[in-house]
């Protein structure tokens, strides 16, 4: 957090002109400083006051004590072995369709570093409050006490049975890239393994683009993309971008050694270690031009910064050489690596960010709870790149249904609109793919994703009109 | 389920005589048999119509969306760091304090044998809805894709960030006894790790005794105790009455190949195997006395049994040779090793079993919740035999409180109030043997562990009368 001590929030002065468009509230460097501490503040009293995010309560009725002798012995028995009769049967008899596990070993959290699986929980509590609160999704927070990524791969292979799906989260790079393969491509696992640092921010970039590109009436195919970063969040936007259309001749991507291309040796040295980094700089740059970022900006459609959460990271000039109309989403938090006011300023036409108080927030939270939705309720047996872009591509249809603008090329977080249609056509694409075990159709699944997803937004509001959740201090 | 059509169920025949004191209502074998299959029937209905038995829910209030600024990033970061700076922390920013993993690897489900891990989530989902009402314990079922001791014990280790405490369940012997101790034994592992199975049930087969023995007016110290079967659950009810005052050179234990004693080349061969077993045919059994269970039983103040479900696996004759005032615990699920009637009629005072629909049902509901509940809000290290024992006398406190009769001498899972005693009593030992984190006087803890049951409680029936809980069909 140094960061807000750092010269770039030294001077203090109106941006209120800058701000036009882009929020109607005059703000000043200082009062964002003060802004971005408050959650902290909050934070620091609300979660001993509450301690924990999550609790479990019953779904079935418990209609008096004997009850009991049907959802535990004797009664219990039966669905026992008809599940040792037929594995399947777990999904009709438990709730398996509806229950994830969030699992991280707390080596990359937010943009904390390896600060360990206890000081990892509060992070994967809030994130089974997301899953359930927008998706319907029980989730189960499982901080390991591990950094070997051997143990991750093994303890989510035991824990298998008990489980619809794994979202993996806050792994160190490029371990997350090995257990998220490892785990894809072992044919015992039978459930999606996510990594919503990679594939869930990537989706939602992903939609960012799509509908910045189509409010500014550019395709695709044809854009001209800058990436600045290639970890996890980057590496994976890339790949969804070119699966998506995006030519990756197109692509230019730049870490903090420059711009990525076959002849970077540092790249090639390490290729056991990162092979993502290695194919995407054989994959893109197709003129295999080096230099900085300032150099990938030259005449880009798009920017996509995934790297330091400082601003004057990306400089003005880099976005005033960009092409006509450009399109700029700066995403580190809790600060953009430039300020939208000066993006603007050096002519971008579309910018977004990863914070909720500035248009078009890059919130991954559109991605990962309508996603495993989806996923869960047509029983998918993982999530392809391809359901991801249908998530994307559901996010720009509800902006444009809602009128694409300069400050609106993806929907805001509070619509519940979006996770309906996303999590329905998620499941629709893995239907289509031939990876889902529970067939239907589009308008019955529909309706089951907004039934859960209905249930768990008006179920919470009713444990706070009753105060079984307490009002907050 | 043979034993369902064994012979002693086919002869059509009228108990209303014998059942007097038992049960008022007049049942016949035929009607039990009935009885018995009655609630596997709706658990075949009610399991695919609520597809599990435990949810998720918020326990923080969600005021607006802003709220997850808070939850989530960018203020989650400061109690992250708060944990990160004092590891203690994450009992006072997470819900570590209130929720426990249930663990099993399904090689040892009730009576059903080795099902596997998928046909063990019914029962692992059944024991989480237990925790929460009846203590108010936050449970997660976690069925291991595993056989290999060491896989569970790893896992249990690796999780641990996440929980603040283990229920071990439904693993085979005597795997059981090497993952529990291997646990409790590395300094490695913070918090309790608990075997219901065997600590569990132990702990309701010595209140029951304690209540009988008082009801009849002997001491545990000079009772002549009488054990038919040797697994998880004698063995450890064996050593809790040991703990508890009972004369280890008045137990005489039995398994299927006869007393237990020192001179058994069989035990003596698999020391190894169960060093329990060896252990207890050395310090049970003064005079080394041999031969079946019929022997066992002359002379004896109790007889407790965790056998085979199988009426008349206890011989009539065998109770009638037993003292004045003899007290009988058949306890085989979900049939007795014999009929309350026939025992009584043999001549025994005092007959439980593990059926609720008879009296004196020993049911381990009965314990872990409570027990869990007290060492959860001390932030107990680990759950002691003198927790256990001090749970025993909770229950009978509770009894003799209600009056202690024939047909009651151990509470029934009903009553509220056994929960708040015993959680309050068990917490409380923890204290005074220095093994809780979160010290309190007697008043204090009542207090909590009263709000936690209450709510847990209050909350279902909101649930069920809201029909966010669906009425059962």
């Amino acid at each position: 957090m140094d960061i807000l001590n750092s010269s770039s929030y030294s001077i203090h002065k109106t941006y209120s002109e800058k701000m036009k468009g882009l929020t109607e509230k005059k703000v000043t460097e200082e009062e964002l400083i003060k802004k971005a501490k408050r959650p902290e503040k909050e934070a620091m009293k609300l979660h001993p006051y509450y301690k924990g995010k999550m609790q479990t309560v019953p779904k079935c009725s418990i209609w008096g004590f004997d009850a009991f002798s049907v959802w535990y012995t004797p009664g219990v028995a039966a669905p026992c072995l008809a599940i040792k009769e037929d594995k399947e049967q777990v999904y009709e008899h438990t709730n398996k369709s509806n229950i994830i596990a969030v699992v991280s070993d707390g080596t990359r959290v937010l943009g904390l570093g390896d600060i360990g699986p206890e000081a990892a929980m509060p992070v994967m509590e809030g994130k089974s409050l997301l899953f359930k609160y927008l998706g319907g999704v029980d989730a189960v927070p499982l901080c390991l006490n591990t950094k070997d990524p051997e143990d991750i791969i093994r303890t989510v292979k035991l824990i298998q049975p008990s489980f619809g799906g794994i979202n993996l989260e806050d792994i160190s790079k490029p371990k997350c890239y090995k257990v998220l393969e490892a785990l894809r491509n072992d044919p015992e696992v039978e459930i999606p393994v996510f990594h919503d640092d990679a594939q869930g921010t990537g989706t939602v970039v992903l939609a960012g683009v799509l509908g910045a590109l189509k409010f500014v009436g550019k395709e695709l195919d044809q854009a001209k993309i800058a990436m600045l970063g290639v970890g996890a969040a980057n590496t994976r936007t890339a790949y969804l971008l070119i699966a998506a259309g995006a030519d990756p001749n197109n692509i230019i991507m730049c870490d903090s050694k420059g711009i990525l291309n076959d002849k970077r040796q540092d790249v090639i040295a390490q290729k056991e270690y990162d092979p993502f980094k290695y194919d995407l700089a054989h994959k893109t740059n197709k003129d295999d031009i080096s230099g900085d970022f300032g150099d990938a900006t030259k005449g880009a459609d798009v920017v996509i910064s995934a790297a330091r959460s400082k601003p004057g990271t990306i400089k003005e000039e880099w976005i005033s050489h960009m092409a006509k109309d450009s399109i700029v989403f700066a995403c580190a938090n809790p600060l953009p690596e430039i300020w939208p006011w000066d993006a603007k300023d050096a002519g971008a036409k579309v910018v977004g960010t990863g914070r909720s108080d500035f248009p078009n927030q890059i919130n991954n939270s559109l991605g990962f709870p309508a996603i495993f939705r989806g996923a869960l309720d047509v029983h998918a047996k993982t999530i392809t790149d391809e359901m991801c872009i249908a998530a994307a591509h559901a996010l720009v249809e509800v902006a444009e249904k809602n009128g694409l603008k300069e400050d609106y090329v993806i929907p805001k977080m509070s619509e519940t609109e979006v996770y309906l249609l996303e999590a329905t056509r998620v499941g629709m694409k893995a239907i289509e793919q031939g990876i889902a075990r529970n067939e239907m159709e589009e308008e019955e699944l529909y309706k089951i994703v907004s039934e859960k997803i209905k249930y768990a937004r008006n179920l919470t509001d009713l444990l706070m009109e009753t105060n079984y959740i307490k009002p907050r201090i």
